[in-house]
């Protein structure tokens, strides 16, 4: 493909245009639109749970929805023929509002976030369910965790009625009934459903804290977080658009980044979008984002030439797909960027997101692949069995990559030092060394050598192990007191 | 005990009787009523404490107490023959202002909170102190740790002034000189005495955080936290009776749960009252609530038969006491859910008891009964000395069930995913495979097999450690990749 | 010396004098008075900045500094001859504004600032950065971890512009471009600079939370912490002077006690000027601050002989100072005790002080000091590489005193029972006694008894470790039960 030359203003229409793509509607429901809103039975619903769940009643009644005269019937009513429907009070109803419902009138809402990662969230750990949830755990520990972040396959009784393994669920990832993937309440609680709770970061606390993935605690542990915490009440949360740098200006929430509206960049409900890098993996790869004819979306490593548009490729799901649009990572990183600049100067901008980088890239080099190509040793020789956790180094690398190492990319990302060092790559260096090295060689016995000190040899960022005479105050010990 | 039928209404009389519970009153401190208050020498406490620690006494000017006439003295005058009576600038004072005085006016509260498991805090845990305190801490650290939640057992000195090895001190369970137990600033903050403050989750942190009890994180991380950061402003917090799905219906706290009313449910000051399980224990149990004609509780195994009213029952302090009432596990469990469903149709409540139940049981028969089994075997030969914590395998298996299981069981029964898996039950499962069965095997030398691994095989659910060729891309190897 | 007797009074200027002290200006720049504030030129940059990076000037607007007719270039306005100037739109500006800069101002400030273990964070780790942040991380965590903390030696390029390795950096003891040390936005976030943001305990999350200083945390998990989420409405954070007991009183935050005015106490930008101990060190110790005629400050142990007045001393850097004023232990707690003692009887604070002081003496004599005494054996004979965490071990030894010790005596002095104990000294015992002492053990091989079990013996507080048959029910068993 020639290089071609575009004039200023029409790069920028193409630059943002990804970030504003228009689906085909994925959705089969009927449309609604506000003349088809206040459905006749929806007085009943609430007349009766004024006395019944009163409070499910008293949220709806401070929710847009009532102001806008969108009833319970509205959002709950389904067809007879409906896999979830139930018979209520006479109305036939469905227990679920499915994306694929709140669609109906969140058109651009739904057809962002349907093929995103938090739809994904679900099947992208299917298969891998067994292994840690069911062998490590146990099977009633994926309704209660994995399921209640992830999302739950929703199975549907004979009756109608949810199966309580599988349900009350609001995972992100949640497979639905009618075949969507998600729930709008994952972030806007019921029955509320408020935009200015969404919008703070205690929305995305429930599946972004704790030790896999600790961004909220990342975020409150920033300078972003210590200026939010000061000028809350500035934030404008309530703001029909809210818009960084003209609706708020005190500081950036999770969503402002990941999704929000800033300058003239749109705001979108996918929110992997703007992320260069995979994070949570055991090495990170920048990543192209593909977006599909159909509207599915894929990732795909950023260090392969990317697919032009019109080609057709094979998807994780079997089915082949026809590009309809690239997401470069400088693109992505130009979109995140976008926020930044509207606080920030440039070169603040980009001296950020070098040092971000550098930790990621550290941390591949240094640690993550030289730990695959251990593990990758072992299992090759036989020196370890292939079914996972079953041997105690493999909890030791899955915290090295997942855990520890997780956080210290995230930590880096956000700006917490304490996540990047302490809670990160210190720990990373720590358990490498003392932990994950001593049990690699014990396991490889007399292969140790070639299975694990020939991948440091090769590595070159661990000689320090090799000079055993460097001298430090750091345990306090001043260095002459140590002969 | 034929069975009685009884007519609906009397059932929820019945029913909610247990929950409002009159105790014979302990107090033996004269009563105080409206036409007391105002003790003719507060005006010099309150002249003086303007100019010195002054603060203390603007908390009063803005707590209800100062709009009620109620001043220093009302709560602070003693008796000249009692312990900790000291003379203060003219007066006859205690610096402790136990239970039993607040009870002069809280009687209804004062009695609910006697006997409950705050009250009980310190006495439960004394014996245990030497073991852990003592001997892995030091004696420093029961003042400043231990007792600072539990409480203190006070130490009065000669001069009727207070032992700094037992004072200060808030703990919830602290024996007062006066004999009374527990510590009614321990949630109401000196000398504001907030309700207000009580009802914030903030209100349980100080001892509720933490590795062995993180229930304030848990809250924090659950939808219900989520909820409440968005909506604080709307809680209402400062209502006189505050009726959840009446006063507020935004989210609930700590308190709304377990001590909170709502609906037709009355509140209470006895804060384990609708708690089925226990859950800080090595193995959890179905709980019943015994109340006796005194006014002392217990807590009795829910899997032997409910102590009929009027039987007499030896109980731990040496004394027997006469039942009066017994609050079954399916009583507690139906309190509970009387708040729940405010808010929640009843198939949620119930799909969620059900997965909460189904985390305890797992954690129950996978980990916490055989972990015990084995630790019994080791002691029961020998192989272990009776000191608790002379042994690392005491930390790992402490920490099985009181540190890690607990979090697990905690965060599935206020809905932190997190808390429930990666802090949780994950970790159980890492450290029993990892390293409690490695330590146990090592401790057990030769009668391994019989001490530990017989246990593994008659448990049933261990068998996937014997599947070793089970493929998995877990940890990022794909299953083709390992062979 | 011979004792001189003061009056009362004149022995309270005295005690107070030290902490008002005004050192002979560090900074040579221009001073600035308001009637030079307002320079010509910043209307031009307000107007840029409306459109570019809005946010920014939206800040500014918000800010006291807009309020009083500072604006941009009175703060970024440079020399040419300054080693970051650079030119920006035609003015020659300096995108780091000093401390020094801020001092042009804010000299009271400053001159506190200057010489405080704040200022000096860089400084006093730079020669521990080799052993910890390159040799376990890499270089890359220097820039986002390490030195977004304690900052940066701030490098600048030959064209002006600052080295993404060193810059963003907003670390408290950044060494400046122009030789001035620390960054006022550390803690008064760009470009609102607001008093009020500053002093709420956020303020100090981004650095003094996590594993190794964990005092946000604490703050929270204690009374105070609890008190002021309940209270902040009322905490008048905006006030001119903020002086507790007069213009706050509902709780302190970090600030009331470390750098506020409470009293007749004056308020300090030395934030450890109030401090008694050193906390974060292998083995605490009560300390001297000693301040030199020109402004320099020490610690020095506190078990020596005070440094007399106009004595010459040696200094770090390998200057001679003249000794000014020196601040003993007492008059260091006396302070402190000055803000307690707003809200608090004299009774409890002292009771108090006596509890956080004992666990800092059980944690030096019943773990510190044995475990540095086993580490200087090992590293004496030879039996560990001077190299610092080339071996297990030296991890083990770093965490018990710069972690979990760490934690264990700052929970103490600020009243988290969980981090005093759970999170704190539970973990040095359990660590030094199943793992840090068999790792010694292992290390020493042959030599353990004379290196390991000699020091525990002289000690006499591990004594409980050879009384094997101590029963307790605090693992579970009930002592009958175990035989």
């Amino acid at each position: 493909m020639p290089p071609v030359l575009l004039s200023a203003s029409f790069r920028r229409v193409l630059f943002l245009s990804i970030f504003v793509l228009a689906f085909p509607a994925a959705a089969e429901k009927v449309k609604l639109d506000a003349s088809q809103w206040g459905h006749e039975a929806g007085d009943a619903c609430v007349s009766c749970h004024t006395k019944s769940s009163s409070g499910l009643a008293q949220q709806w009644r401070d929710s847009a929805h009532a102001a806008a005269g969108v009833n319970c019937m509205d959002c709950h009513r389904a067809e007879r023929e409906d896999a979830d429907a139930i018979e209520h009070e006479g109305q036939v109803i469905a227990t679920i509002v499915s994306p694929k419902d709140c669609g109906r009138c969140h058109t651009k809402e739904f057809e962002e976030q349907q093929g995103s990662v938090h739809a994904e969230a679900y099947s992208i750990i299917e298969d891998r369910l067994p292994a840690l949830a069911q062998n490590v755990g146990g099977s009633a520990m994926q309704a209660a965790s994995c399921d209640q972040c992830h999302g739950s396959r929703v199975k549907v009784r004979g009756d109608g009625t949810l199966d309580p393994a599988t349900w009350p669920n609001s995972g992100i990832g949640r497979i639905n009934p009618d075949g969507s993937k998600g729930s709008c309440s994952s972030c806007h609680g019921r029955h509320r459903f408020s935009k200015a709770q969404a919008r703070e970061p205690e929305a995305c606390v429930r599946c972004h804290s704790g030790p896999d993935s600790p961004d909220k605690e990342i975020f409150e542990a920033s300078k972003h977080g210590m200026v939010y915490a000061a000028h809350r009440e500035e934030m404008n949360l309530d703001a029909a658009e809210w818009v960084a740098g003209r609706d708020y200006t005190a500081a950036p929430t999770c969503v402002s980044c990941h999704m929000g509206a800033a300058g003239k960049l749109p705001s979108t409900h996918d929110v992997g979008l703007r992320n260069v890098w995979s994070l949570n993996t055991p090495v990170s790869k920048r990543q192209f984002l593909v977006i599909f004819e159909d509207g599915a979306k894929m990732e795909l490593p950023g260090d392969e030439a990317a697919p032009r548009r019109g080609t057709e490729m094979a998807r994780a799901d079997g089915t082949v797909g026809v590009v309809k649009a690239v997401a470069t990572p400088e693109r992505r990183r130009q979109a995140m960027t976008l926020v930044c600049v509207e606080c920030h100067g440039k070169g603040f901008t980009e001296g950020f997101m070098r040092q971000f980088d550098a930790v990621v890239e550290l941390y591949n080099t240094k640690f993550g692949e030289p730990a695959r190509a251990i593990m990758a040793g072992l299992y090759e020789r036989g020196l370890l069995t292939p079914t996972a956790f079953d041997e105690p180094i493999e909890f030791t690398y899955w915290e090295l990559w997942h855990d520890e190492g997780a956080r210290g990319r995230h930590g880096a990302s956000m700006m917490s030092p304490n996540h990047a060092w302490w809670e990160g790559m210190y720990l990373v260096g720590r358990n490498f060394y003392a932990r994950f090295l001593p049990e690699a060689r014990a396991a490889a016995g007399g292969h140790a050598d070639e299975v694990v000190d020939a991948v440091l040899r090769a590595n070159g960022q661990h000689e320090w192990l090799d000079q055993p005479g460097q001298m430090s105050a750091i345990l306090g010990f001043p260095p002459q007191e140590v002969e």
